[in-house]
């Protein structure tokens, strides 16, 4: 409400349509011309359609629950102030029972008393307190991510692991040390008689090495052409 | 890297002062008057601070880990690419063992190739499908949140763990990749054209394989012998 720069406005837009949200409300907007605002890249329709309203009171009317957003700096604040991680879980309780509205102040002055007054919730977004105060865009970002994260998690959860990657056999480890070993010898890294106690080190190595069976694969190839070059090759 | 826009670099400067981080790198950014950025209100001092590099490689030297950011609508990604939210995790422990950068890639082409081949994994902001791409400095805070929210936690918990092992450096893996690379087109195995297809996947492996900075120096002493021996010790 009340924003001066009609870019925040457009990269707020830009973030609700990032993380799925749509309804963008503005209270006495300061440039009327934020509907152009370039910043919204991706999110033009959702900005064209946004409603303006005259009062914070008319803007909330038909949610049933409004959370404002502070940086926490004021002392007389008089309602439950939470960190946005808690406040997002209870939003989104509130979310099966209707609509939810997230309150952002003017980048100058933040919410007013008035304003404040009408919030079930404070929040806060966790910064330094000796600097609190975010952009409007980023406050608005990181607000609709903490939201989503916590809203999709189950449903991602499972679909994003990553699948198990196969493992080498310990004969394709063995294999990969024996060349190994003769390329060092070769090269006269190790020396011809090889001690027990440097082959043991290399035998160690290769296995804290956490290779997957593909990378051992790739490994093997490179080191039978490098052993390759240095003996028979030449 | 490779930033158009310096009101992106400033926003992004601005969420790293509200989540505590420090040290910025820029990767050849476009605009040289970025350092003056408005955007970066109440973090002036940081993007004046802020370090500039010619390559991504220079840029992470010092780190333990990379991790790469991704609106994840390529198909042709070839690493593991986890959920912001469990990729913080990871983050946090390897914060332990050193410093961890954080990639942004462009705003137009998020990050190149060669530059995805260089990180240990690719982080991706949950953002529908239908409309991935966030705003350069809403994805960066969006990520400094997700890390910042769970980081006292972790503190906690891990004081009691027992000592890490040491990790290589971006840097070190950057060499131990070269003088491997460099044996292999000597061997034949990358011919003398090198395809950047085949050093990013070389690139990959690398990382892959979880080296310790012990096995990384162990494994640097073979392979600058075995280069040797390819090339000026015949």
């Amino acid at each position: 409400m009340n924003t001066r720069n009609p870019l925040n406005i457009g990269a707020a837009a830009r973030a609700m349509s990032n993380f799925g949200f749509s309804d963008l409300r503005l209270v006495n907007p300061y440039e009327p011309s934020f509907r152009e605002a370039r910043s919204a890249v991706g999110a033009e329709e959702l900005l064209r359609s946004a409603q303006v309203y005259k009062r914070v009171a008319e803007a909330v009317a038909n949610c049933v629950f409004v959370a404002g957003t502070t940086s926490g700096a004021r002392r007389d604040l008089q309602q439950p102030l939470e960190l946005l991680e808690e406040g997002a879980r209870r939003i989104r309780k509130r979310l099966r029972a209707g609509k939810v509205a997230i309150l952002f102040g003017s980048e100058k002055r933040g919410l007013s008393n008035d304003d404040l007054s009408r919030c079930h919730v404070l929040l806060r977004i966790p910064t330094r307190k000796e600097h609190g105060s975010m952009n409007l865009g980023q406050a608005v970002a990181v607000c609709l991510y903490e939201l989503a994260r916590g809203g999709s998690g189950l449903r991602l959860g499972g679909a994003a692991k990553a699948p198990r990657v196969a493992s080498p056999t310990a004969g394709d480890l063995e294999r990969l040390t024996n060349v190994l070993m003769q390329s060092l010898s070769l090269s006269g890294y190790l020396d011809a008689r090889r001690s027990t106690a440097a082959e043991e080190k290399i035998q160690r190595m290769v296995r804290r090495l956490n290779l997957s069976a593909a990378d051992t694969e790739l490994l093997l190839g490179m080191l039978r052409q490098v052993h390759w070059k240095l003996g028979d090759g030449k």
